[in-house]
């Protein structure tokens, strides 16, 4: 493959500082800002329709978005009046505050503030290209040009503002495509726009970094943000964010390294919806910071619907894989991680019962499953599923899930052996009444009638047994508990003809369960035919 | 949300040394492992059938892998026969080795021995938890206990490859999870391990170290990997192999910053399959190597075949945005990124004429595209899609590539507002012919009889506009290339009553075109109702 057409020089300054952020801790949540109703509806091929805008926004509202662009409304008469829209009937909640894109051209800025006339408050991004290659191909512009573009917009900004005086509007800048641009330039840019919006600490400029196009490792762009960071000329007037695009499939761990390094503020989508690759996934970032022990600063306890309006807003699936919300991702299918999910969950319960707490108040502990899927809204159904790589441990979690029944240990090998030569055969995964279907075939479940009163389980085993002159070398009464209802479930083992053959029975009681186990290990065992 | 149930704390050594790998660089590939056909395949609802796992293996090979693990023979029967079917039949090349996994018990350890005998060779692999929740939640084991555990698995290994003196066989060892293991005991059981199996530099073992659950951000791995390359006992005769799971969205990165730590190897798979969130992408990591300038060592120019097989493979879909591979990671919607991909893709084109040279030849420099879509297999054709929010950028680009026509630069302006309206009014994106289409109705193409030979357009246009007092105020006609067969295409303007009506024509030659152009356009005018 012809690599030799790439070439990807490191864009951070390598001498004069050391960085620090290897050595930081991610112990707060930054500023989550949603760009889904502008980057990530420009890159749909179906842009969101006005319904599908008012879902997106109010779904990022009652997730406690405060910070939302809503549009690029310079760009199209949809965005335009999407904008109008919630400006002007005053749709948006006290404490978010919501931003408008535009470019650098005047006749695009001056749209742009006729789309958020009257609002209470608003913010305007300005963003144009700074990046070298940029500057080139589509400005052909030097990059003293480039640095006086942005003065000149950032001067009409201030302008435009000015005659607003009933709209507190504040900044936003980007240098586009920023991990490309030249550090000591981004640099001179971003502090005369500062210099320029006259930001102070009280009325910070809010100075974003995109990776518009991802091109390099993360630990290459948090040098980049720190250096960013510590040569500020007004550290203290700037909120400084970042953008990360996911072209390398880093944008997550951009993120979190460029936090290390002295961001304050994200920018990204849900889901991570946005151009080619996408933006950076918010959902990802923020349980990221949840299951690590701090506060996401963001309501996704009802992961499911999130999921499902994006789905809808966007028309784009969400992976099954995708971290924390795909189908598939709380999922076990081979033995090993089956087995050692059932017996971390029921360690987890013991734990729960011994202390008389709730599961869900104990600090999380299970194998093999990052979060307790119950904290997003996911419940446990689909954790362990069963097809021919499953083992004894996932088949017999299933059993005692749905019907209460524990396998006595020694039968579990024999039984997952029979459930994978069952899914194999049929090529696919089963479902749980299949698997509770092939134990009652296998192991007979008996409906013989109930015994009289009175009797007990010992005197009715020791009966059968000295009739057909056997023993009954196991009995095994499983768990039923309560809240599903089952009645009692007996296995037994017999010993006949050198081989152990097991049977099954259920009944109200334990001793009919008995009864019922043993007539059908007897007729396994060709000693009860007469059984039906 | 209950953020408090959930502490990750560091688990790299934090004293006692300093990290050096935020100053490496990744110049070169690491050794890839494929792990599709095991840690991918187990995660799959519907596992691979036999012919599924042939395409699989087939694909590895194709695409360049030396280093496949091909099952885990003594989980069930299925992967067992299919080990078996490819040791038996020789159907491994000889530049490749494959490997089998195994758990730590001996009956399960000489399963997967009798699945490999009379291979050439082959690597076993061993692996067991050996982190703190599953030593306590899955075994009831002390860490020494644990320790004994490796030790007497690599000593069973040891004495069952002693029995097979025909088969070269090697080992891998992975502690699992490592990133949740004590740092301390994970070295003591690798130095351990490598002891036991008499590694050496010329049979080294492999030291896979798994983040089966991928639990923190990525800087925190690689603090990890380093510290165990630097203090393994003989790092020499160890080849040092990551597994990275991807729970946090941040596999690439992990991996990534494992390299510049010092690891050799990565397992993973195509396009992420694997348990839950899936192992890390092996094709997103090899072409982030091959998009920074490093021969990536795997063949992905036939990408779109390498996606179709692995999705029949693995019944999972490969997402419109995953990193290279997605529907829509060379397609852009905007009109800002149209306008400069456009400029982008002419100005390469140019340099390409130049200096006579094909632009696969030329450095890749076009906005927002990280690699050219062609070193993939993919074409230019998706790369600009029509919808509201286009520009009359990649409107004109898409013209131009579909009909050879090269809009006037004060026309497209005019005629984006036309495809706006349209893509808005239908809320969806028009195809390449609708636009064309759109153009022809918007302008009214003109199909009149040619004119007789010898005429030329100036004579035409000159006569046209004193017949009906009009001056034809703009003549454009546009680039027609050879390939596409095109006919000549003119674009005409003429000023009447304040506007500026453009007209268009097609035919064999400039002047019939510009006839046909002259005509229509004086038709829109209300000054040729004549022609039909």
């Amino acid at each position: 493959m012809p690599f030799h057409r790439y070439a990807r020089d490191a864009a951070a300054p390598t001498s004069g500082w050391s960085r620090r952020w290897p050595d930081g801790t991610l112990d707060r949540s930054p500023i989550w800002a949603s760009v889904d109703l502008r980057d990530g509806n420009q890159a749909l091929a179906d842009p969101m329709d006005t319904r599908r805008k008012q879902r997106m926004f109010d779904l990022l509202v009652a997730t406690g978005f405060k910070d939302i662009e809503i549009g690029y409304p310079a760009a199209s008469a949809h965005d335009f009046d999407f904008v109008r829209k919630l400006v002007v009937k005053e749709g948006i909640p006290d404490d978010v505050t919501v931003s408008v894109f535009t470019p650098a051209r005047a006749d695009l800025i001056e749209r742009t503030f006729e789309a958020i006339r009257g609002a209470e408050r608003a913010v305007v991004h300005l963003c144009h290209a700074t990046a070298c290659l940029w500057r080139e191909v589509v400005f052909g512009m030097s990059a003293r040009e480039v640095v006086g573009m942005a003065v000149k917009g950032a001067q009409h900004l201030v302008r435009l503002a000015e005659r607003e005086p009933g709209t507190d509007i504040r900044f936003e800048y980007s240098p586009e495509t920023f991990n490309l641009t030249e550090p000591e330039l981004a640099l001179e840019i971003a502090n005369r726009v500062a210099e320029v919006v006259d930001a102070t600490a009280e009325r910070p400029l809010t100075l974003n970094l995109p990776t518009t196009v991802e091109t390099h490792s993360p630990h290459v762009f948090a040098d980049q943000v720190e250096w960013m960071h510590r040569n500020l000329d007004r550290r203290e007037a700037v909120v400084l964010s970042v953008h990360p695009h996911n072209d390398r499939g880093t944008a997550v761990a951009s993120a979190e390294l460029a936090l290390l390094a002295g961001a304050d503020r994200v920018e990204g989508t849900l889901f991570g919806n946005g151009e080619r690759t996408g933006n950076v996934c918010l959902v990802t970032l923020a349980l990221n910071m949840f299951s690590s022990g701090v506060d996401p600063q963001l309501d996704l306890s009802d992961i499911h619907t999130v999921r499902e309006i994006v789905e809808d807003c966007n028309r784009l699936p969400v992976h099954p894989r995708h971290p924390y919300a795909g189908d598939l991702v709380y999922t076990a299918f081979s033995g090993t991680h089956q087995d050692a999910i059932a017996k971390g969950l029921a360690a987890l319960a013991d734990r729960a019962e011994r202390e008389g707490k709730d599961v869900g108040e104990l600090p999380w502990q299970v194998p093999y499953l990052p979060i307790d899927p119950k904290d997003v809204g996911r419940d446990y159904q689909a954790i362990i599923r069963v097809n021919g790589q499953s083992g004894k441990g996932g088949i017999n979690y299933v059993l005692k899930a749905g019907w209460g029944v524990d396998l006595p240990v020694e039968l579990r090998r024999d039984f997952a052996a029979v459930v994978q030569a069952a899914a194999d055969a049929l090529g696919r995964e089963l479902e749980p009444p299949e698997i509770w279907q092939l134990l009652r075939e296998t192991y007979g479940l008996d409906d013989s009638p109930a015994l009289p009163a009175g009797t007990d389980e010992h005197e009715v085993l020791g009966h059968l047994g000295a009739e057909h002159g056997v023993a009954f070398t196991r009995v095994h009464f499983t768990g039923t508990p309560a809240a599903t209802g089952a009645p009692a479930t007996c296995l037994v083992a017999l010993e006949a003809g050198g081989r152990t053959l097991w049977g099954l029975g259920q009944a109200d009681t334990t001793t009919d369960a008995a009864h019922r186990s043993a007539r059908s290990a007897l007729r396994r065992a060709g000693l009860h035919e007469g059984a039906r």
